[in-house]
């Protein structure tokens, strides 16, 4: 059996954009998770503006960072992407935030969903900070992954979900 | 006494990139720290890699990035930065990341940090990502800003810190 | 029959950039205009400068913004261009602007050769200022559009142009 | 008196970034303007999206396209912008759209602000096009600037502007 | 027999992005050397730095550069890298470095190699410009490439290699 | 004396973009040069066109290129130019590129002049490769370089130069 190892390295230990072109283009998916925890009087500031949602400013942000992960992480694939969503929840100590990225192509789109959530996080964090700079970014994590090689994986917990 | 409230909007309710023509330009900092939490096994594989260390990789991800925060946070101010710096932690349940930046201009550098931290552990998450999905990243916060109008601020917790 | 709404909207009413994975690959044109207009005595100023004809920099600038589309229209889909030209046509009253884009992909180049053709504008507008700064651009709009499941549109007036 | 000349040349009749390093730091603003003329079903559907109303993905993109000037307009110096906004206006006809922008600087904002309208217009458009895809883009000038040697310059009609 | 003529010009002699739309898609790749030239005790102090190695920072920036050639070279198409891998090679009087870039795509990937040798050459000089500001970068060329229309070319000499 | 060593790095061994904001806001400068080699038919093609002389696209290349350094190379703090400024010269064999950078800022532009000079070489290369693959970028060095704490520099020969 072949061992995992490190991601976007050659046989030399020199890290590089790894070689997919041998790879069939298939049809991709993948779903992010971010949650951003802030106290009872900052979710209850948000809804206040009528016009630029902060909600709605942190979405767009995070379909356009999305677009741009292969400027931001260095070994990442140029893909383009033919669906990104960003998603919001607020219970009562936050706001949970998903991504879905699907794509057509060689590689998958698991670091643009996680690149969504992430910036879609820090934009929200950017927004309310002026009301608490403890505002904190929690649980970056793969929701799920569909297509290629390694198939479908559904997140349980960190330990049994290699 | 001035009531705080969210970021970046004006007297209309609108979002826009706040007028900061008037403010003196001064000297100012900010720290912000994420971590990265992953399995042992996949510690123990990080450093077997004589060549483009992952660490190494993130950190220079982490600073290209603190570069571009103005692109991928909508309403925030362009800022030349004078510093930047990523440092990493290694401990028994992950990676911990701090960054810092450095400015003199007319408004702060937290979300260059937040946003060098963000992206430095999005590049682990990235390069380890093949030994385990279940890689998460954790507690992206502010530990320290220094210089404006606010003043120093250091964390301590989320409740106490407004 | 399916009803016209705004695009970009799932649902529930939330932006996205739509998924197009189930669409066909196709070949897909469109070609849109601008004008910009000037007095007499600017556009006599224009031809006296050998080098560096400022429709040759409008020019260069509309190819390469048509590239950026995407990270400057938020729901915009990343697209492969396989062909943009930009033209320019003088009459009396200023200068007729021309942007031809081509794809082979799920969906369309309309704002490819939109953003094209405002970017010249932009541009020409730019480098005649200094001569008169009422110079105006006008009447950006879709000329032609190929490919697609919408099949051809040719641009008539605007209330029969549905 | 000194001849006004196409901007961004130097005296042997090329194109450069002209030095302005001996220019004043000073503060300085503009406004401009663009319209977006739609029938009046396209008017009338707008305001049907409780999540995401177009016109602020267009505020976005706007205030975002003002951050990037000098990367679409090749002359163009790069600026720290001290404040963006854009507004909009609905009437029987269309969306009338001005954007502000301030610097304080060593050359002035005329084109951050002429990017801002253009861009939010173009959103507007794309998030409209599926309704009519005639929808025009219409005027887009300088209303105003202010500081810099030439000083206070506003717009009356095209031939009087000089 | 078709004679060569300059790439990227239309029939009317303006520049364009040149019509690929009817050519097929096939698997492409370019190999391209660059040589910084530096006197000893600049290649001495190179090893000298644990963290961070300097030649690695040069790689993430050659590989990061190659993505970003679109960008950069004006009428380049947009092409989704498959692979890049940057090299280097010490000898007595410098760095050696090689790139090779991959795609299956409609147009060629010469532009990507040489891009990502050239960024990756300035960043070493960058790195090591305290010591000798007379270190230059010399000999960026083609070694190699293959598939397309044209197939492959190896480099000989300057006049040998048409 | 302190011994120069290699940029970019802090007490520990880490790469970081170094803290200048203690550094004196001053007027810089930089010159960078390079050379394209060519043969003589390629020489000869290069003024048969009369839009978008390639050595015009070069030029705005070049000035464009100079505004991303920071992007490009890993480690360069963001610098606004006050003016860039790309020449050339043709000669038997080739194409000698000289770029003149400038700032007030509190470190230099170096590396704005070698990316400038590099950008518009590759850039020419783009153009005349169709007639001849062997062309050749050579020679990219500092011709020039005024203002900072380390003052006047001027080339004159790698072993000297120091």
């Amino acid at each position: 059996m072949k061992k995992p190892k490190l991601s976007h390295y050659d046989d030399s230990g020199a890290v590089s954009m790894v070689d997919v072109s041998a790879k069939p283009v298939s049809s991709r998916s993948a779903i992010a998770r971010a949650y951003v925890a802030m106290p009872p009087d900052v979710i209850a500031a948000l809804p206040h503006n009528k016009k630029g949602d902060p909600l709605e400013v942190a979405r767009i942000a995070g379909i356009s960072a999305a677009k741009k992960t292969a400027d931001l992480i260095p070994l990442c694939h140029q893909l383009p992407l033919s669906h990104v969503a960003v998603e919001f929840r607020l219970d009562a100590g936050g706001i949970e935030i998903t991504a879905t990225a699907r794509t057509v192509a060689q590689t998958g789109v698991e670091m643009e969903a996680m690149t969504a959530v992430s910036i879609a996080a820090l934009t929200i964090y950017d927004m309310t900070k002026a009301l608490n700079k403890a505002i904190e970014i929690r649980e970056i994590h793969l929701l799920e992954k569909t297509g290629g090689k390694s198939g479908t994986f559904r997140r349980k917990s960190m330990s049994s979900a290699k």
